[in-house]
């Protein structure tokens, strides 16, 4: 089922909760996922990199079971994590992660990381997520709170070259994108909405790396899962 | 200001954080202000009273001060309130509560309450709120998160009769309304929004207690602070 998050609260215990990011996760309907967190207020320091992390990966990268009616239990292996890019500290082994869905709609997510190790002391760690109408995002500022219809569209491309991974999502109206250069690292992002009648990107909320020109710049003219555009392979369509 | 804040997380220290109820809090310009808590999926014994709780008040039953630049102190005493009525445990005592707007928006509320006393142990709660547009709110499903603008309509009811106390607030396009009965104490409550060409109250989400009938049906003819419609005085328009 495809969706869109919006993140809505960020706790590391026992510290206070908070929310400096705009973080939007879209999953496609086939598991693929992108989570990009880029920072309301970056200081200057922070503007080389102004993001709290940028992840995805496809669905061979997640683990999904079922808890009980309300809750699963998803644990992330990552196929792109921007601390592994930039030499963070980070988790080898899966992160287990467990999701509650609350009454109101809402989804409190919660884990234990150990970026120094599983033999050193791990960080729990809070979330919430407000799901967004995917077929409704504009902006920042104009979205739908609630839930993406089943049949919304729903696009995961893939790039892996010899100088280039990536992962380009589009759910509904909303375009991310996340991509690696594998020698140099360096990662890459965007965010964006496609155009109802032309079907090219437009109004992108987030540029960010030196790889910007490899990203497509519109939905694929043959949405034929195996074709290629612009260097990218169409994997779900 | 007038304002239209949705909860979105209620945490009782020190247990886990949930939402199970539709809150909305609505606070006019002048500061009046009304918050009715339905819950969502009411047990049968609930449906009584299918509230976590009902209260509001005028401006003068809250105190306000800055803390710093996205901090301030409220303090409530309440001009109606639900545990009042049904005669639960209250504490007597004004609520201090502080208000910390995060980068995203959204405001965290935390406060200690003391129902059984001062002299009694307290009650440590987070609340999270996310502000939405009052002008653009149609239903619980079709509403826009973001700011209210500072011109937006904002009309304050008020009865105090021998019968009756009550609020009713109307800020944007949405109408909350509380009544308390003085004798035989009951109380009945509202949600609902303002047609936009013929200003009838429409689409209830809430109706509830013995008194329905007490409330306006409409935007008050004359919108002159001091007159009168169906026994309620505008003190805000």
């Amino acid at each position: 089922m495809p969706s869109l998050l919006q993140r809505k609260l960020m706790q590391v215990k026992p510290e206070d909760a908070y929310e400096n990011t705009r973080t939007l996760t879209t999953t496609t309907d086939k598991g693929h996922y992108l989570s990009l967190r880029p920072l309301i207020n970056p200081t200057a320091e922070q503007e080389k990199f102004p993001f709290e992390s940028l992840f995805g990966g496809l669905n061979n990268t997640v683990s999904i079971s079922n808890i009980d009616e309300t809750t699963i239990k998803q644990d992330f292996s990552f196929g792109i994590h921007s601390n592994r890019v930039l030499g963070l500290p980070m988790q080898d082994a899966a992160v287990p992660t467990v999701w509650k869905t609350w009454e109101s709609g809402d989804i409190q997510e919660t884990g234990t990381v150990h970026p120094f190790g599983l033999d050193k002391e791990g960080v729990d760690f809070v979330e919430l997520w407000q799901p967004l109408n995917a077929e409704a995002y504009q902006s920042k500022d104009d979205f739908r709170v609630g839930f993406t219809a089943e049949n919304a569209r729903s696009v995961t491309l893939k790039i892996d070259s010899k100088e280039f991974y990536g992962i380009v999502t589009i759910v509904g109206n909303i375009v991310q994108g996340l991509l690696q250069k594998k020698e140099n690292p360096s990662i890459s992002c965007i965010r964006c909405v496609v155009d109802s009648e032309t079907l090219r990107f437009k109004k992108y909320e987030i540029k960010f790396g030196e790889s910007l020109l490899q990203f497509p710049s519109e939905i694929p003219e043959s949405l034929v899962v195996g074709s290629f555009i612009h260097g990218w392979e169409v994997i779900e369509a």
